[in-house]
């Protein structure tokens, strides 16, 4: 949190919460200036970390609404009181508007009355019954059978969303929830995102019917489109399974972009927040998009939230035709900002695959990263000989396949951990720029990176490497909390500080001074590597004119391989 | 060493010398049983442990012959003080011969007197004047151009070994010192093999004319060949450089086998390890061809000495037609024993291997390698969804190239370290299968292996893999000192206390009782591993019907791009 710009008191502030995946961050913040003056996190009580799991299946993870109100009250209150400390010409009456954003696809089951199912005492021990957490991977055999029918069926659909459903999404989810977890399925009067649920709690929306919905989760995730008028139809759903069909009449016919708000602040909340009844409530958006509102997003612009994993994300003007774009997952209208394409990327992991060589492999501790961090520093582009594919967690873009696995090259007896750590660095960046070349190769302008997460504020390495694999500028956003700063633009603007985002997020949105330029001499070097690079990802991929390469299967048949062997069996 | 299996006083005992990487050993062995009742190891004083390095250019590994010298004194007595000890039966006038083995190809230039030129305070401090040692990679680019000469004008040199010259080898280390140790070059009246010149200087040879050499390190390192009348040619060694053709006259006409012996201990080196003047000097050969006699190689055994690498020897009666083998480099009649084709492939890195993760990698101490075991024997094959290749240093066999590297595929954010050390054992026990699956295609039967070295008395989860893995019952040589057994039995036969090495082999070898046998269920998974291990090969390996995939240039270019950084330039 920096000081405020400047001292002047400021007659409207606004309040963003960011739900993440392991806690939930409330920021107050100045309407006139951006200053963020008062901020609290409060970790989610249960599971580990906030995440339900199961030792018996690592795809599961599950988070407890429950927590979701907890942290709702805590953190507001928590931001509330160091807002008032630090800000004397801050107080709650002062207070316009709340934006919300959280993970997603993290939807939950509710009830007709809006109750989560996992409140209900009959459902609190039955994890279909929680919220299925965006990094839940149980669902990759409904995600791929929604895929292939999508292929038969609805090509249209799979032009939308890069070519594949994925697991993470919220048919899929609510699909497996039917096959695992019937009763809870049947219990359940509807489904709703995180990113909804919390606004439509703090809106008083007293039926599901009543939740405004937003584009930015429904988009692509929910296949919603007003092309095909809105969700899916129900044909295509009663060939999933009939049960998803009658849900659709449950779910929502109309999902809105942030020129409509999720409501206004209900006397409950009002009373449990110490806020004014009735201010604003914007629309909910996923946590990343907010954050590209907070970093600045405009036209030309590439947002990067560098964290555990990446998303990117970018602004093309609706006045512009857009393709579909294969590999890229999300080109929704209206999901970022109202009067623009959203289109939206990322890499399945970045932060985690350096946490996982320093933690799993290394056994060390947080401070490890730092020493490896020098010795990488010291390695000139390709000095090690090294080169990784940035697959541990799978491939978000452009190969829309989880099931993708990590791969090392190049190593001899002379490797050190500093050298693997480098080429992991180097593997994200080339990552990250097959996601660049794609969005270029479709005309979304990407002329420079703005960056925001913590990987991107604490390591100067990796955003050089960043720029000089990319060729492109990197800068990072003032705020370290560019989500929670996005939602309060949110808020500012449903509450009518601003006329539209545009002028918002020249006033409340700000880059550090620093620069990181592209080093033409690392730049070439990178060059070539890049191409090896591709040469493994396509050949390992199975990208169309490589998939019939021996090698495009190594991955999946070493799946099968695993697979096999957790039943005992021997073949 | 273990007790002698019997005590009945012995009439004859002879003493088998190991030169290895690191020390060199003797071993005073009972030729009634094999029984070694006395050992020393002599660690080499000069370099860092034996090894003369150059801190500009790890690819340089030179020895000090005087440390030869000082070996063979103080081992050779120190076996003796022990076996006087050990054995109340035993007394140096009964030491009727000594054997030598050493690491090759390890030449070593000498004068007209037979004296190495490092000796020569002229040439002391000058690297190309020591011992050239077995692996020093110094000489990749003559290697590569011996092999392109022979392709074009002498197909029938490559045919017998394997395709390949090595930058391991006789002739491309002698050129190499030619253009980088020209008047080392010019000073060499002759250059000789370690394993070649201890029995020399035992026998008393005055001059390289006199030295008997073997045809075990003649054979394919040297290109030498009776099919062609010896050594290569003067017209082709004129083409590769004329200084190597006038070179040739001073080497040999006729190298010998294991029925030739290299003649009678001297009076001076008889007084310097009192043992008695005259007695027999067998023939050196090659370490691990000794070491395969020590272990009881015969038709239809493959020994494996498993160390930092693993040498593979097998032999083939003299009287049966062998086709050369693509990928496998030595095939030398009486390289081993005489009357049978020597075989000879090899793994350029196995205990290397995971040494380098265990100490590079992840920082640990050798202890570590017991709990990576511990948890790497809790895995069942494939459960960790990982596969690697094992060419962290080149692959010797049986693709024939030094500059592939290693490759680490299927990682995840869940990988652990027991799990990435399982996949090394696994990766070597799978390049263990591929030379055991080219001898079979070219007709040389394997139905039994026998092993030895440290990793295979030490290490029963590896022992278990390779059974899993190859399909081949996996035993242990008894003795753990299998090469320097093998040159004692080489002294035994050459001293005449046996008629031939069938009778010398079977009254002192042995195996252990332990016996590692294929389980059925793991062979099934390990079957379909190996396949997707072959496919990684044969596409990064460039294997002809692969050569054209893009992946097969992936680790040469690296390589490239590596050799770019080293001189600062960004192309």
């Amino acid at each position: 949190m920096q000081n405020p710009p400047s001292c002047k008191p400021s007659s409207a502030y606004s309040i963003g919460l960011d739900y993440g995946t392991n806690s939930a961050r409330a920021l107050v913040v100045d309407c006139a200036n951006g200053a963020e003056i008062g901020m609290a996190v409060v970790d989610y009580p249960s599971g580990k970390q906030g995440i339900l799991l199961d030792p018996l299946d690592h795809h599961l993870a599950r988070q407890n609404p429950a927590d979701y109100l907890h942290a709702l009250e805590n953190a507001v209150r928590g931001a509330i009181a160091q807002a008032r400390a630090a800000d004397p010409g801050f107080a709650p009456e002062k207070v316009v508007g709340i934006g919300v954003d959280g993970t997603g696809s993290s939807p939950l089951p509710v009830d007709a009355r809006n109750r989560p199912l996992a409140l209900d005492p009959r459902f609190a021990s039955d994890l279909a019954a929680h919220c299925w957490l965006w990094k839940d991977h149980t669902a990759t055999a409904e995600a791929e059978a929604i895929t292939e029918a999508a292929r038969r069926l609805r090509p249209q659909y799979l032009a939308k969303i890069g070519g594949t459903y994925s697991s993470e999404w919220f048919w899929a989810k609510i699909w497996r929830c039917l096959k695992v977890g019937r009763a809870v399925f049947d219990a359940a009067h509807s489904w709703v995102e995180l990113s909804d649920y919390v606004p439509a709690v703090l809106a008083g929306a007293s039926t599901p019917a009543d939740i405004v919905r937003g584009v930015c989760m429904a988009g692509h995730k929910a296949l919603y489109s007003p092309d095909w008028g809105g969700l899916p139809d129900k044909e295509f759903l009663a060939g999933l399974a009939p049960e998803l069909a009658d849900l659709r009449d449950r779910l929502y016919a109309t999902a809105h972009d942030a020129r409509t708000p999720a409501g206004k602040l209900c006397p409950e909340w009002a009373a449990r927040l110490g806020l004014p009844a009735g201010i604003a409530i914007a629309i909910g958006e996923m946590d990343v998009h907010y954050g590209a509102i907070g970093c600045g997003v405009d036209e030309g612009a590439l947002v990067k939230v560098i964290g555990t994993s990446t998303c990117d994300c970018a602004v093309v003007s609706s006045a512009r035709p857009i393709a579909d774009i294969p590999g890229i997952c999300g080109i929704v209208p209206g999901s970022i900002l109202p009067g623009y394409h959203g289109v939206e990327a990322g890499q399945s992991a970045v932060g985690d695959i350096f946490k996982w060589f320093v933690e799993t492999v290394l056994g060390g501790t947080a401070s490890r990263h730092a020493s490896l961090t020098a010795g990488a520093a010291a390695l000139r582009p390709g000095q090690s000989g090294l080169l990784a594919l940035d697959w541990n967690n799978g491939n978000r873009t452009i190969l829309v396949d989880q099931r993708l696995t990590g791969l090392l090259l190049g190593q001899t007896l002379h490797t050190t951990p500093a050298e693997i750590y480098r080429a992991l660095i180097e593997a994200t960046a080339f990552g990250a720029r097959a996601i660049i070349e794609r969005l270029r190769e479709y005309g979304i302008p990407v002329s420079r990176v703005i960056c925001s997460g913590g990987i991107a504020e604490k390591n100067p390495l990796l955003m050089q490497i960043y720029a000089d694999v990319t060729g492109c500028e990197m800068r990072v956003s003032r705020s370290a909390q560019s989500c929670a700063l996005g939602a309060a633009i949110g808020a500012a603007v449903a509450a009518g500080v601003y006329p539209g985002f545009k002028a918002a997020q020249a006033a409340m949105t700000a880059l550090k001074p620093v620069l990181y330029s592209p080093d033409a001499g690392s730049q070439a070097v990178y060059d070539k590597l890049y191409r090896l690079y591709r040469t493994l990802h396509d050949a390992f991929g199975g990208v169309p004119q490589d998939a019939a390469l021996p090698v495009s299967r190594v991955m999946k048949d070493l799946l099968s391989i695993k697979a096999g062997t957790r039943c005992g069996a021997a073949s």
